[in-house]
């Protein structure tokens, strides 16, 4: 049975066959149903950018485990104005070959649709198994002259360029799209947003440590932005869970993270946040490119923890204030623009 | 008089009027007279790309002491076919104000024409001159509906998409897009290559001190990009003086520079280098961008000269090795490609 989550949040039911009317529509093949926060929040963030600019396309989200029977579906009723997507977030590679290979097949079926590939990262790895995975991936692309991909930094467009001959466009993260959450909390103490998965680079000793000199100071709790429960998340739920892990970050006195979602969670809600590494860079080419003059956010490579300390009373003192990254999205506006221009 | 580099070079003499043939042209303005041998690199390098990918367009030069006179000489001879681009570099803004000028006035003068502001990074100072600056140019940009401004690295790719509406492309510094030249000279000390203008941001102080520390290891010597002579530089003079440049760098063990073309002629050189900043991180964001994977060259925000030290060492026993950015020039040339195909 197929979830669509536009019918499911309207009727409150889902549905098993897909909308047949006059209206153009979006098909967002990936939709997440697992509990990573920041995954979740594109998806959302994606929504709300078409409900906002291009509310003349009825939006469909296909959930991940719905892949192949959705493309399916969608393949009886698409028209040539219809629109595939693939939802973004930092996947795009070999070290999600699940989520791969869903995005393989949706790119090489709808290859007369314009498709786009919403902003991602990039890491194929640099060994025979990430080989493989890349020439299976350009082998799908390829054969979609009307795929799109966007890239959200710098190393990934200069990667998505090496290794697709397909267009590559360059913006923010679709989370960043959204308008900043002043919510005014009253704030206290730290909290540690760190992965548990093969991208971490961050040691336990170090995180003790500096959770040592920290708990000085005020109380100190960790976490993730990948949740332990509810098991699943559908369209239904995610706002809520994106609005109370938004109320968790707003109400602390500054996040240590590695999580490149953590980071953009502390920019939209005026939060201090010290970022560090994951295996390949996606945070820190994402913090130069976009962020680097948000002041309460910090990217570190450092180790010293005398200079982490320093870095982390600086971001305690920045001053907020506005920020502005509406006119980053333009490549997507203006393919999107151009596309509507086309069957009207 | 107009000196046109094409001609030029083919006739060892100076001519007064344009060329008028059945020839698809390429109008450079904009070609430094200045004694920048990273401007002077740049414009080379156009040029090569030109001769290599597009060697049906006749490429003509007009130099920067020239706009005026070009702009009215070409007006007379131009054709919806022929292509009108500005040089790059890293003066886009109101740091170089005679040269933005010169950039406005082409700009507002080709609006039917192709026109390329070929990769440039952008400062525009954010105090009342600046701002008035800015104004300006949006308005001399605003005028030309087929101008396409390149940005040669994303802090200027944001910055650029912020201040101006017309398309926006991201690719390297052309200077990027030479050969590779392995010389084998032999490699002794280190040179110091610094700018003396207002970019400038490292310390007299800091750099005698850091030039003490490695005199204790072999000779030191301090130069920098901008020539002292000669007074000026032709089109027919820029290519020896570059490969001086370059034969001077590779002759070196260490680099030691804040001048953005100093590390991309150590790149082609294969010479290890530290980068230090300059007043807006132009060097900074395109080595995060393009070159944080060449394993000689380093950019550093550092100050403790323990660290640099260690910096240095380790730089001098990186290894080479191949790198590749010529897919990065891709939305280079896919507009000349488009733009070509319109006409045939």
């Amino acid at each position: 049975m197929l979830m669509m989550a536009d019918f499911f949040v309207k009727t409150s039911a889902p549905v098993s066959e897909l909308p047949q009317n006059d209206r153009p529509k979006m098909f967002l093949f990936g939709t997440p149903s697992y509990t990573n926060m920041g995954d979740q929040a594109v998806s959302l963030a994606i929504r709300k950018y078409f409900e906002l600019e291009f509310p003349q396309y009825q939006f469909i989200e296909i959930m991940d485990y719905d892949t192949h029977a959705g493309i399916k579906a969608v393949k009886e009723i698409i028209n040539a104005r219809d629109i595939v997507g693939y939802t973004g977030g930092g996947n795009l590679g070999s070290l999600y070959t699940d989520i791969e290979e869903g995005r393989r097949e949706v790119f090489k079926t709808f290859t007369h649709n314009l498709t786009i590939s919403f902003p991602q990262s990039i890491h194929f790895e640099k060994n025979d198994y990430g080989e493989k995975e890349l020439e299976l991936s350009q082998a799908a692309y390829a054969s979609n002259p009307n795929l799109v991909l966007f890239a959200r930094d710098a190393q990934s467009f200069r990667r998505m360029q090496k290794a697709f001959d397909n267009h590559v466009r360059f913006t923010p993260d679709m989370v960043l799209f959204l308008e900043p959450r002043i919510l005014k909390l009253k704030r206290q103490g730290a909290l540690f947003v760190l992965r548990h998965d093969g991208e971490k680079v961050l040691t336990e000793s170090f995180i003790t440590t500096l959770k040592d000199v920290l708990a000085k100071e005020g109380p100190v709790e960790r976490t993730d932005t990948v949740l332990e429960n509810p098991a699943k998340i559908t369209p239904v739920t995610r706002e809520r869970l994106f609005e109370e892990i938004l109320e968790k970050i707003a109400s602390q006195e500054v996040i240590v993270s590695d999580r490149f979602h953590a980071m953009v969670f502390s920019v939209l809600t005026q939060t201090p946040c010290l970022l560090f590494g994951n295996s390949y860079g996606k945070g820190k080419h994402a913090y130069y490119d976009w962020l680097e003059n948000v002041k309460w956010i910090q990217y570190t490579d450092e180790t010293d923890l005398g200079r982490i300390t320093t870095q982390i009373d600086d971001l305690k003192k920045a001053p907020v204030h506005d920020f502005e990254l509406r006119a980053n999205f333009k490549d997507l506006d203006r393919l999107l623009q151009a596309h509507t221009a086309k069957f009207n």
